[in-house]
Protein backbone atom coordinates (compact mmCIF):
# COMPACT_ATOMS: atom_id res chain seq x y z
CA UNK A 1 0.00 0.00 0.00
CA UNK A 2 1.17 4.04 -0.69
CA UNK A 3 2.03 4.77 3.02
CA UNK A 4 3.30 8.38 3.03
CA UNK A 5 6.10 8.51 5.23
CA UNK A 6 7.40 11.15 6.88
CA UNK A 7 10.09 12.15 9.45
CA UNK A 8 9.00 12.09 13.36
CA UNK A 9 8.54 15.63 14.28
CA UNK A 10 10.41 14.88 17.80
CA UNK A 11 13.60 16.30 18.33
CA UNK A 12 13.83 16.68 21.55
CA UNK A 13 16.79 15.94 24.08
CA UNK A 14 16.73 12.70 25.68
CA UNK A 15 15.03 12.70 29.10
CA UNK A 16 16.19 10.86 32.16
CA UNK A 17 13.81 9.60 34.60
CA UNK A 18 14.39 12.59 37.20
CA UNK A 19 13.67 15.49 34.37
CA UNK A 20 9.78 14.00 33.92
CA UNK A 21 7.92 16.56 36.04
CA UNK A 22 6.84 14.77 39.56
CA UNK A 23 3.91 14.84 40.97
CA UNK A 24 3.75 14.44 44.92
CA UNK A 25 3.78 10.64 45.86
CA UNK A 26 0.76 9.65 46.91
CA UNK A 27 0.82 6.11 48.54
CA UNK A 28 -0.79 3.44 50.26
CA UNK A 29 -0.32 0.62 52.87
CA UNK A 30 -0.75 -3.59 52.43
CA UNK A 31 -3.50 -3.62 55.08
CA UNK A 32 -5.73 -0.56 53.66
CA UNK A 33 -9.58 -1.85 52.73
CA UNK A 34 -9.89 -2.01 48.40
CA UNK A 35 -12.52 0.64 48.73
CA UNK A 36 -9.82 3.26 50.73
CA UNK A 37 -7.50 2.69 47.82
CA UNK A 38 -10.33 3.15 45.45
CA UNK A 39 -11.11 6.46 46.40
CA UNK A 40 -7.42 7.30 47.00
CA UNK A 41 -7.34 6.70 43.32
CA UNK A 42 -10.56 8.65 42.88
CA UNK A 43 -9.68 11.85 44.34
CA UNK A 44 -6.08 12.25 42.95
CA UNK A 45 -7.31 11.08 39.71
CA UNK A 46 -4.82 9.08 39.36
CA UNK A 47 -4.80 4.99 38.23
CA UNK A 48 -1.10 3.84 39.89
CA UNK A 49 -0.04 3.38 44.06
CA UNK A 50 2.85 2.31 45.39
CA UNK A 51 2.09 0.29 48.31
CA UNK A 52 4.50 1.26 51.06
CA UNK A 53 5.34 -0.76 54.19
CA UNK A 54 5.51 -0.09 57.94
CA UNK A 55 9.40 1.11 57.27
CA UNK A 56 8.51 2.84 54.57
CA UNK A 57 10.10 1.09 51.97
CA UNK A 58 8.18 -0.11 48.63
CA UNK A 59 6.08 -3.22 49.22
CA UNK A 60 3.63 -3.51 45.88
CA UNK A 61 1.57 -1.56 43.39
CA UNK A 62 -2.15 -1.34 43.26
CA UNK A 63 -3.72 0.10 40.24
CA UNK A 64 -7.49 0.45 38.91
CA UNK A 65 -7.18 -2.42 37.33
CA UNK A 66 -6.05 -4.59 40.69
CA UNK A 67 -9.68 -2.54 41.84
CA UNK A 68 -11.30 -3.94 39.13
CA UNK A 69 -10.12 -7.55 39.58
CA UNK A 70 -10.93 -6.79 43.04
CA UNK A 71 -14.67 -6.41 42.31
CA UNK A 72 -14.56 -9.83 39.56
CA UNK A 73 -13.19 -11.46 42.63
CA UNK A 74 -14.98 -10.19 45.15
CA UNK A 75 -11.63 -9.15 47.31
CA UNK A 76 -11.69 -6.58 50.05
CA UNK A 77 -8.46 -5.89 51.38
CA UNK A 78 -5.41 -4.22 49.17
CA UNK A 79 -2.84 -7.57 50.49
CA UNK A 80 -5.36 -9.63 48.13
CA UNK A 81 -5.12 -7.88 44.92
CA UNK A 82 -1.87 -5.98 44.94
CA UNK A 83 0.92 -7.13 43.08
CA UNK A 84 3.99 -7.72 44.71
CA UNK A 85 6.66 -8.31 42.33
CA UNK A 86 7.18 -4.67 41.01
CA UNK A 87 8.70 -3.50 37.87
CA UNK A 88 10.47 -0.71 39.10
CA UNK A 89 12.63 2.36 37.63
CA UNK A 90 15.52 4.82 38.81
CA UNK A 91 15.96 7.95 38.61
CA UNK A 92 18.95 8.00 36.36
CA UNK A 93 17.61 5.54 33.45
CA UNK A 94 16.58 7.21 30.64
CA UNK A 95 13.09 7.22 29.47
CA UNK A 96 13.43 5.26 26.39
CA UNK A 97 14.78 2.46 28.45
CA UNK A 98 11.56 2.98 30.96
CA UNK A 99 9.57 2.81 27.60
CA UNK A 100 10.62 -0.31 26.86
CA UNK A 101 10.25 -1.71 30.39
CA UNK A 102 6.65 -0.47 29.90
CA UNK A 103 6.09 -2.44 26.47
CA UNK A 104 8.19 -6.09 27.31
CA UNK A 105 6.00 -6.38 30.95
CA UNK A 106 2.55 -4.96 29.38
CA UNK A 107 2.21 -2.87 32.20
CA UNK A 108 1.32 0.90 32.18
CA UNK A 109 3.47 2.90 35.15
CA UNK A 110 6.46 2.14 37.27
CA UNK A 111 7.36 3.73 40.67
CA UNK A 112 10.43 5.39 40.79
CA UNK A 113 12.55 3.92 43.89
CA UNK A 114 16.07 5.24 45.09
CA UNK A 115 18.81 2.69 46.48
CA UNK A 116 17.31 2.16 49.86
CA UNK A 117 13.60 1.05 48.42
CA UNK A 118 12.50 4.14 49.02
CA UNK A 119 9.58 5.63 46.53
CA UNK A 120 10.50 8.70 44.99
CA UNK A 121 7.47 9.28 42.46
CA UNK A 122 5.91 7.25 39.61
CA UNK A 123 6.49 7.34 35.92
CA UNK A 124 3.54 6.25 33.63
CA UNK A 125 3.10 5.49 29.84
CA UNK A 126 0.81 8.64 29.87
CA UNK A 127 4.11 10.87 31.34
CA UNK A 128 5.88 9.44 28.33
CA UNK A 129 3.25 9.52 25.47
CA UNK A 130 3.18 13.51 26.97
CA UNK A 131 6.95 14.05 25.66
CA UNK A 132 5.64 13.34 21.97
CA UNK A 133 2.28 14.87 22.62
CA UNK A 134 4.11 18.66 23.96
CA UNK A 135 6.75 19.44 21.53
CA UNK B 1 22.05 22.82 35.63
CA UNK B 2 24.55 21.27 33.70
CA UNK B 3 22.00 19.10 32.02
CA UNK B 4 23.32 16.74 29.15
CA UNK B 5 21.25 16.97 26.06
CA UNK B 6 21.62 14.28 23.62
CA UNK B 7 19.68 13.90 20.58
CA UNK B 8 16.10 11.82 20.99
CA UNK B 9 17.26 8.41 19.92
CA UNK B 10 14.02 8.28 17.77
CA UNK B 11 13.95 8.24 13.84
CA UNK B 12 10.71 6.65 12.82
CA UNK B 13 7.98 7.73 10.17
CA UNK B 14 5.48 9.47 11.62
CA UNK B 15 2.64 7.34 12.59
CA UNK B 16 -1.30 7.18 11.64
CA UNK B 17 -4.04 6.11 14.14
CA UNK B 18 -4.62 3.07 11.46
CA UNK B 19 -1.28 1.91 11.63
CA UNK B 20 -1.32 0.89 15.38
CA UNK B 21 -1.27 -2.70 15.87
CA UNK B 22 -4.93 -3.42 16.69
CA UNK B 23 -6.33 -5.64 18.65
CA UNK B 24 -9.95 -7.37 18.59
CA UNK B 25 -12.45 -4.42 19.75
CA UNK B 26 -14.34 -5.87 23.26
CA UNK B 27 -16.90 -4.10 23.86
CA UNK B 28 -19.70 -3.41 27.03
CA UNK B 29 -23.33 -1.88 26.96
CA UNK B 30 -24.95 0.74 29.09
CA UNK B 31 -27.05 -1.56 31.37
CA UNK B 32 -23.90 -4.14 31.96
CA UNK B 33 -23.50 -4.52 35.70
CA UNK B 34 -20.15 -2.97 37.28
CA UNK B 35 -19.19 -6.51 38.31
CA UNK B 36 -19.72 -8.00 34.83
CA UNK B 37 -17.54 -5.60 33.57
CA UNK B 38 -14.91 -5.44 35.59
CA UNK B 39 -14.39 -9.05 35.04
CA UNK B 40 -13.96 -8.15 31.37
CA UNK B 41 -11.53 -5.29 31.76
CA UNK B 42 -9.15 -8.55 33.97
CA UNK B 43 -10.11 -11.06 31.63
CA UNK B 44 -8.51 -9.36 28.46
CA UNK B 45 -6.11 -7.60 30.33
CA UNK B 46 -7.30 -4.18 29.54
CA UNK B 47 -7.95 -1.05 30.75
CA UNK B 48 -10.48 0.64 28.58
CA UNK B 49 -13.97 -0.21 27.12
CA UNK B 50 -16.05 1.73 24.57
CA UNK B 51 -19.65 1.48 25.66
CA UNK B 52 -22.13 0.66 22.65
CA UNK B 53 -25.25 1.15 21.91
CA UNK B 54 -28.33 -0.85 20.82
CA UNK B 55 -27.56 0.08 17.28
CA UNK B 56 -23.86 -0.04 17.69
CA UNK B 57 -23.25 2.93 17.88
CA UNK B 58 -20.52 4.38 20.62
CA UNK B 59 -22.37 5.50 23.66
CA UNK B 60 -19.54 5.93 26.02
CA UNK B 61 -16.30 4.39 27.72
CA UNK B 62 -15.20 2.83 30.73
CA UNK B 63 -12.11 2.73 32.27
CA UNK B 64 -10.64 0.69 35.46
CA UNK B 65 -10.54 3.97 36.65
CA UNK B 66 -14.26 4.47 36.78
CA UNK B 67 -14.37 0.54 38.74
CA UNK B 68 -12.47 2.16 41.47
CA UNK B 69 -14.91 4.99 41.20
CA UNK B 70 -18.03 2.51 41.36
CA UNK B 71 -15.96 0.83 44.60
CA UNK B 72 -15.10 4.14 46.22
CA UNK B 73 -18.72 5.50 45.56
CA UNK B 74 -21.15 2.30 46.47
CA UNK B 75 -22.36 2.30 42.25
CA UNK B 76 -23.27 -0.76 40.37
CA UNK B 77 -24.72 -0.10 37.09
CA UNK B 78 -22.39 0.79 34.32
CA UNK B 79 -24.34 3.59 33.51
CA UNK B 80 -23.75 5.33 36.96
CA UNK B 81 -20.05 5.24 36.13
CA UNK B 82 -19.53 5.53 32.34
CA UNK B 83 -18.03 8.81 30.94
CA UNK B 84 -20.88 9.92 27.92
CA UNK B 85 -18.61 13.00 26.39
CA UNK B 86 -15.73 10.50 24.62
CA UNK B 87 -13.03 11.97 23.48
CA UNK B 88 -12.03 9.91 20.12
CA UNK B 89 -9.68 9.19 17.60
CA UNK B 90 -9.62 8.75 14.11
CA UNK B 91 -8.33 6.42 11.67
CA UNK B 92 -6.31 9.08 9.26
CA UNK B 93 -5.40 11.21 12.27
CA UNK B 94 -1.36 11.10 13.38
CA UNK B 95 -0.42 9.23 16.57
CA UNK B 96 1.35 12.77 17.76
CA UNK B 97 -1.96 14.49 17.04
CA UNK B 98 -3.59 11.52 19.73
CA UNK B 99 -0.71 12.45 22.01
CA UNK B 100 -1.24 15.46 22.65
CA UNK B 101 -5.34 14.90 22.60
CA UNK B 102 -4.67 12.34 25.29
CA UNK B 103 -2.39 14.83 27.49
CA UNK B 104 -4.40 17.48 26.86
CA UNK B 105 -7.57 15.51 28.63
CA UNK B 106 -5.77 13.67 31.08
CA UNK B 107 -6.85 10.79 30.13
CA UNK B 108 -4.96 7.21 28.77
CA UNK B 109 -7.23 5.91 26.09
CA UNK B 110 -9.19 6.66 23.13
CA UNK B 111 -11.99 5.00 20.74
CA UNK B 112 -10.90 5.13 16.91
CA UNK B 113 -14.25 5.30 15.66
CA UNK B 114 -15.37 5.63 12.07
CA UNK B 115 -17.95 8.44 10.18
CA UNK B 116 -20.85 5.89 11.30
CA UNK B 117 -19.84 6.54 15.15
CA UNK B 118 -18.64 2.33 15.04
CA UNK B 119 -16.22 1.53 16.94
CA UNK B 120 -13.05 0.29 15.25
CA UNK B 121 -10.92 -0.50 18.22
CA UNK B 122 -8.66 1.61 20.79
CA UNK B 123 -6.12 3.73 20.62
CA UNK B 124 -4.08 4.41 24.48
CA UNK B 125 -1.13 5.97 26.04
CA UNK B 126 0.40 2.64 25.98
CA UNK B 127 0.54 1.80 22.13
CA UNK B 128 1.96 5.32 22.11
CA UNK B 129 4.82 4.75 24.77
CA UNK B 130 5.40 1.57 22.59
CA UNK B 131 6.61 3.70 19.74
CA UNK B 132 9.23 4.95 22.08
CA UNK B 133 10.32 1.75 23.19
CA UNK B 134 10.46 -0.26 20.18
CA UNK B 135 13.02 1.39 17.67
C1 LIG C 1 -9.67 11.69 33.86
S1 LIG C 1 -9.04 10.05 33.76
C2 LIG C 1 -8.02 10.07 35.16
C3 LIG C 1 -7.07 8.93 35.31
C4 LIG C 1 -5.97 8.79 34.28
N1 LIG C 1 -5.37 10.03 33.88
C5 LIG C 1 -6.45 8.02 33.07
O1 LIG C 1 -6.21 8.47 31.96
O2 LIG C 1 -7.05 6.99 33.24
C6 LIG C 1 -10.35 9.03 34.18
C7 LIG C 1 -11.64 9.36 33.51
O3 LIG C 1 -11.45 9.66 32.16
C8 LIG C 1 -12.46 9.03 31.41
N2 LIG C 1 -11.97 8.78 30.07
C9 LIG C 1 -11.00 7.93 29.70
N3 LIG C 1 -10.83 7.93 28.37
C10 LIG C 1 -11.70 8.85 27.88
C11 LIG C 1 -12.01 9.32 26.58
N4 LIG C 1 -11.37 8.88 25.50
N5 LIG C 1 -12.98 10.24 26.45
C12 LIG C 1 -13.61 10.72 27.54
N6 LIG C 1 -13.37 10.32 28.80
C13 LIG C 1 -12.42 9.39 28.96
C14 LIG C 1 -12.77 7.75 32.13
O4 LIG C 1 -14.05 7.28 31.82
C15 LIG C 1 -12.60 8.20 33.58
O5 LIG C 1 -13.81 8.63 34.10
Amino acid sequence: QGQIVKPLNISKPSKMVRDIESKPVIITHPTDPVKEVALKLVENNINHLPVVDSRGKLAGIVTSWDIADAVARGKTKLEEVMTRKVIIAREDESVDIIARRIDKNNISGLPIVDKDSKVKGMITAEDISRLIGKK
